[in-house]
């Protein structure tokens, strides 16, 4: 295979396009515009593989050798890339020799796989067929990529591919978009709930594309995870379920438990409970698929209002505190390693999950409906019913207090709210404390049960933090979230992508007056409507402006190379007025237009 | 008693200053001038009552019936708060008569429970000192109090008490402090730290007083709870180790477990261990006090700046969103409870914290101490040492990306930081996405860890949540602080009280020009120093506008008895103003002066 990707570059070089560095670098993580299916086929193929590692007899296929595992095991880690490597490596050349190579490659391993499971569909490991549940998704990503590489293939032969990000009109699109959407709102300021859904959908055609990358990345780590936690422990149960017999009154008896007199009842019992075990396992499995899925649903949707807020310059709301947005070394190492700690976050999760909502549907199960249904063991009800006059004399406290504290305490008049019968108050106040102790003592337990119940639910989702705002960046999960954000929104902002996009393409098409022109043309009659009247010689000085100082807050190292250039003063300068303005920004919201702060966003980066 | 109460009720009757109200309306909570010594005795006196009271064989002192145990219970909960209600509300009546049956109440009250523990000091719960010991907290109280009431009646003879609120000068002290400020920071507006310094000290001077209440009322709450994990365990384990004999052996022989062949020495390495057990328990309850503490004065720290803050109406930084600081059914039913959920919360989280750093003590002894100091039992260190290989790479693995992202893949220039080598930087995220898993799983294992703890360790303050930012709201905990809060500012703003005693003061010392005119005077001369040259009639009408306006924003149902009213309309304009004026002022922290903003904060109360 390696071999096959040497052949491609060696393509690459006679062709005259570009050199190594092309086949070096995979898909392009930070460009939200390409067709990302086949990089997160990849990695869900890698995923998959490196799931069933540790549990695998054999870490990598060349050697059976057990002296040594985990220095195989560590080989293995860096094996499997590499050899998944050219399924990606062979879509980022956007040529069709690439696609060919790629198209054969992924055949090639489609059918290894297949083959492989339909000769040996059993493994002694776990559950006679988790080897083989568990190569579906690897087998499903697969086939994914066999269907793209050929799709491309065609997609390159008839012409409509397009292979770079900034030549996309993806970011244009938005741009004009939201300038639309500025013209529209000074058009009729009064019709904001037309302008708010039109600035929903645009965003959610705008912020969605980035997301589905994640979306299809969840299902192998969520399914691989569940098909572990379900074969680890159901089939297992189901044996030993079929196994009781006889013997278990007896060992029963060893322990001073008699079910019942009758042996055959005993065996009946055991099953029965046991069936409900198993009933409890499954759902607690099924429930925490669902939590997860909800989890990730919820997630989608704050991530999609972080990048929004960010791309707008609300700092403040989305971190909390002022950051400044722009890649460091830390941001760097969070942003490489997000896919990865989340992926990691998940499988964890899961675990703790399953384990929590196991028992407490135990605990419900054996404690409230199997007393119901049958009649006996009624031990909980027992004692709740034994603590009736106590519970009834909380619930008649805690009612007075608040009864009083509408009608007999709260006095309103003119509209307004004040305090009355203040001695009354004090002294209600001082007879019900030892009775609100008890009550803090039930709030206390419901704390506790909240917050456990809260952190164990969103222990998968590290773009919130489990801990409290003031010390939210403890929480490696979060922080990893913090800095991801960073690099993502400071390296793909879509207006400046957008303008680099229009820089490019404007040196080849100055004097042709071509597309590309008049979308430029477009967007700055759309920025300054109002200098229309203004001579064609003005505008022309006004856009080389416009173009210079975008250039420069874009890539302050070009500062250096100017004419009459003071390298202090300027940075400064710039520096300053971003900074002020950004600032100004997220204070009065209401004043600036949606258009200008995306702008300023942009900027800023 | 009661009937003591009842002749000083006479007593006052006889008197003509108040009625009923004065007997019936224990100390006034809500006011932070008056000595509040009195009132947090009795409320400690109090809790160790009801936290006996559980463990107590007797609810009751004068029922020995054991079936109806929960009503007697119940009514224990009512009759102890009346029983001690008599020795606040002698300390009420602000009378020397009223001091002087104080002083016999607190007096019989001492002197009984005293010759009760001294005549019977072992009791069979528990530990034999253990009532013994829990009554001591109880003592103190009572002590505190035979000591205070003798004083305050000195103090009567004197004529050195204050009986009145808003009669102090506490209040027109702050507000002078903080015009004195205004004046001092406009002198110098250079000197901000000065300010700082000036104004740290004031706050420090205002705030603590409504704390030191708290502190008092915390050192009951843990010693008791400190005196019953400690009697509860240790001295059960210290009857189990000295009784540890030969059979020992044979038991744990039972069990497969051989610790050596020699009996002796089996005996001797038992008590060795259940020695160890014994210290972890006693350093865990410790530790949990050590914690307790420091999270208390924490949490006066945050009270004091929360305090501060609405004081100066910077609502949105105390509560994360936009609230209205007026009294409310559930604020006052929060506020009601405020004392005895946070004294539930913190017994709770003792219980908590306590269980959980013995669990990890007893970890780390056996598992780290121990195997370190007698050479075997050494797994942890074993497994460990045999994972050393993979340690090591997910360390180089770690340390790799920060290397790369520092001098690789950041790109320094005219002082921005860019990305750089974007190709190598997307492989390298490509080809450690497998080992990235492996990190991230230890991470989350962090991230349990560092939740669990978090929340374990400030699962007594109630004025922190819990929970994520987004949710704070369901912390029953937090929820009860955030409403306390708002009683606490809307009732209580030290502008506010001021300037109602400056009221309350003028209309009999009107003509005489006396000290409180001179106040008023000085404080308006303060605000408007520069209209100075305005005539005196100007500045006499300035001031009754100030007065009126004042008035009429504090007592807003007094609009409605005014000529010329029409209701909506003022209403509206008033809302509306210091709506605009709080929101403005909350964003342009820098603009407005300490003063301005405070006098705001009482404004909109």
């Amino acid at each position: 295979m390696l071999i096959l990707a040497v052949l491609a570059r060696r393509q690459k070089v006679w062709d005259g396009l570009k050199g190594v560095p092309g086949l070096l670098s995979p898909v392009n993580f930070l460009d939200h515009t390409q067709h990302k299916g086949l990089s997160v086929a990849v990695f869900g193929v890698l995923f998959c593989k490196i799931f069933g590692l540790a549990l695998a007899p054999n870490p990598l296929p060349f050697t059976k050798d057990t002296q040594y595992k985990e220095y195989w095991l560590i080989l293995a880690l860096f094996y499997y890339p590499a050899l998944y490597y050219p399924l990606l490596a062979c879509g980022t050349l956007h040529n069709k020799v690439g696609y060919v190579l790629g198209s054969l490659l992924s055949w090639t391993h489609f059918g290894v796989l297949v083959w492989q499971k339909v000769d040996c569909p059993k493994t002694p490991q776990i559950y006679k067929y988790h080897a083989l549940f568990s190569s579906l998704p690897q087998i499903a990503c697969l086939a994914f990529l066999s269907f793209q590489y050929p799709l491309l293939l065609f997609k390159g032969l008839k012409g409509t591919e397009k292979s770079n990000d900034l030549k996309s009109s993806y970011y244009r699109d938005y741009v004009k978009k939201i300038l639309k959407k500025k013209k529209a709102s000074k058009a009729r300021s009064d019709g904001v709930s037309c302008v708010y859904i039109c600035k929903a959908s645009v965003f959610w055609v705008t912020a969605v594309r980035p997301l589905h990358c994640i979306v299809i990345c969840h299902s192998p780590m969520l399914s691989q995870m569940a098909l572990l936690l379900f074969t680890g422990v159901v089939p297992t149960l189901q044996i030993v379920r079929r196994g009781v017999d006889e013997d278990i009154a007896f060992l029963l008896a060893g322990f001073n438990i008699i079910l019942s007199d009758d042996r055959k009842e005993v065996v009946k019992i055991v099953v029965h409970y046991m069936w409900c075990v198993e009933v409890c396992y499954v759902s607690a499995v099924t429930l925490c698929c669902l939590v997860n899925l909800a989890m990730f649903m919820s997630s989608m949707i704050l991530h999609r209002s972080n990048l929004r807020g960010l791309y707008r310059g609300d700092i403040y709301n989305v971190y909390n505190c002022q950051r400044s947005i722009r890649p460091s070394r830390p941001a760097l190492v969070c942003w490489m390693g997000y896919t990865s700690y989340q992926a990691a976050f998940i499988c964890l999760g899961m675990i703790i999950q399953t384990l929590v909502f196991f028992i407490c549907l135990l605990f419900f199960v054996f404690l409230i409906i199997i007393p119901i249904f049958y009649g006996k063991n009624l031990m909980l009800f027992h004692v709740i019913g034994r603590m009736w006059p106590f519970w009834l004399m909380l619930f008649l406290a805690v009612l007075m207090q608040h009864l009083t504290s509408r009608f007999l305490f709260i006095k309103k008049e003119a509209g307004t709210r004040d305090l009355t019968n203040r001695g009354s108050l004090f002294l209600l106040t001082y007879l019900l404390f030892p009775v609100n102790v008890l009550v803090g003592m039930l709030l206390g337990i419901w704390r506790l049960v909240i917050t456990a119940l809260f952190n164990i639910i969103h222990f998968g989702r590290i773009d919130i933090s489990l801990l409290n705002r003031s010390v939210e960046a403890f929480d490696p999960g979060y922080r990893c979230y913090a800095h991801y954000l960073k690099i993502e929104v400071s390296q793909s902002h879509p207006v400046m992508k957008a303008f680099c996009g229009l820089l490019l393409q404007s040196p080849g098409q100055d004097k042709g007056s071509g597309q590309a022109a008049r979308d430029a043309e477009e967007g700055i009659q759309l920025v300054s409507q109002d200098k229309k009247q203004n001579k064609v010689s003005n505008g022309k000085r006004a856009r080389g402006h416009w173009h210079l100082l975008y250039t420069l807050v874009n890539n302050p190292s070009l500062v250096g190379s100017r004419k009459h250039f003071q390298r202090q003063s300027s940075e400064s300068f710039i520096n300053g007025t971003l900074n002020r303005s950004s600032k100004e920004e997220s204070k009065n919201e209401g004043n600036t237009t949606e258009a200008s702060k995306e702008a300023e966003g942009a900027a800023s980066n």
